[in-house]
């Protein structure tokens, strides 16, 4: 099997989705772009991809699959094991929405043409960004740890002993975090998943500076 | 089985969750919560739902469900019929990558807590978060018009002649597009399908105007 991950060793939607095809052991050949050069607004990426997005993947019968957490889905579905939701439909849940509260709480008003769109509309300069991304990490993180610490469900990682979707999206936005330098003290059962998960070959070979294109 | 649904009738969230367990035929208590003056940041609010967002799913066992994505594919696993997913791995790809392109790329964006930190950290005044609220969903109805459009797998609906989830996340954010007044015209596939589905007492049943908080 021949997949092609078009995406961007910094991007946090492409660091969770690398993480999963990792834990699933899939191989997968890298086709970076330059975000910031509009590499993926060209014709011919839109074609893959009509948001002009990353991630997609690219299927060895030349199909397309874009949203990284449909993606995650469909591996889920499609190679079973090793599973990165667990079998009760509770556990289920819980995973999932750990998962989206990062990947719908946070990630979505970080990404680079949101800051691009602040600059633009309000003339936020760096210093504006990193208060408006520091916020919405802030917000989201105090709730996250609260749940994770009290839920008897939480274990080594966020759902029990076994990484998770939520692990994946978890590892990818404490890496984006780095990006204006939040710091993990305030939230130490986050802080300690995240220590957990970069001792696995999974994560770390999933994380941005390990990538071809990494600066 | 007693339901209690937390939620707000104007909140994009709770629309799209109202019209899935309409479509799944499960009755639900209505609790409504003013989002304005902050009901759903009290402690008792924030046991149930520790990011103080609606909606909160109460099941009759006195135990919450966060994230309406999460609620919904909740739903699907435990009561499967009639199913909100196709049965195949490809279109339940397709119809995953659909909501999170509106769940994920436009709501995440435009909700009431982000419109307030533009107007305190930005001071963007009510002009200046419809240019906003208007950038989001014009780039991403844009996208979502041309895959429509091209796809054969669009039917009478987002993806063939049942509803999905995905017809869900379409019909709240139709709905709350409303909100500043944001034209349909220029999406004509995504204009036909919310008449559609306005054409359904499920989803009727679950739009904002129709709830019991209704102003």
């Amino acid at each position: 099997m021949t997949l092609k991950l078009h995406n961007f060793f910094r991007s946090s939607t492409s660091t969770r989705l690398r993480a999963a095809l990792n834990l699933k052991g899939l191989n997968y050949d890298y086709i970076p772009y330059v975000l910031r050069t509009g590499e993926t607004r060209t014709p011919e990426y839109l074609a893959k991809n009509p948001q002009g997005l990353v991630p997609t993947l690219e299927r060895e019968d030349g199909t397309y699959l874009t949203q990284s957490l449909a993606i995650m889905e469909w591996l889920e579905e499609t190679h079973p094991e090793p599973a990165l939701l667990p079998a009760d439909a509770d556990g289920r849940a819980r995973v999932r929405a750990l998962s989206y509260m990062i990947a719908l709480e946070i990630h979505p008003l970080n990404n680079l043409r949101v800051l691009f769109r602040l600059r633009d509309q309000f003339g936020a300069d760096e210093e504006a960004q990193k208060e408006w991304f520091t916020h919405w990490v802030t917000i989201t993180f105090d709730a996250l740890e609260a749940e994770l610490s009290a839920s008897k469900d939480t274990g080594t990682y966020c759902h029990g002993d076994t990484p998770t979707m939520a692990d994946c999206c978890l590892y990818a936005q404490v890496w984006n975090n780095k990006r204006f330098g939040v710091p993990l003290e305030s939230w130490p059962v986050i802080s300690r998943i995240y220590t957990e998960l970069d001792k696995l070959p999974a994560f770390t070979k999933a994380a941005p500076p390990n990538q071809p294109d990494a600066a």
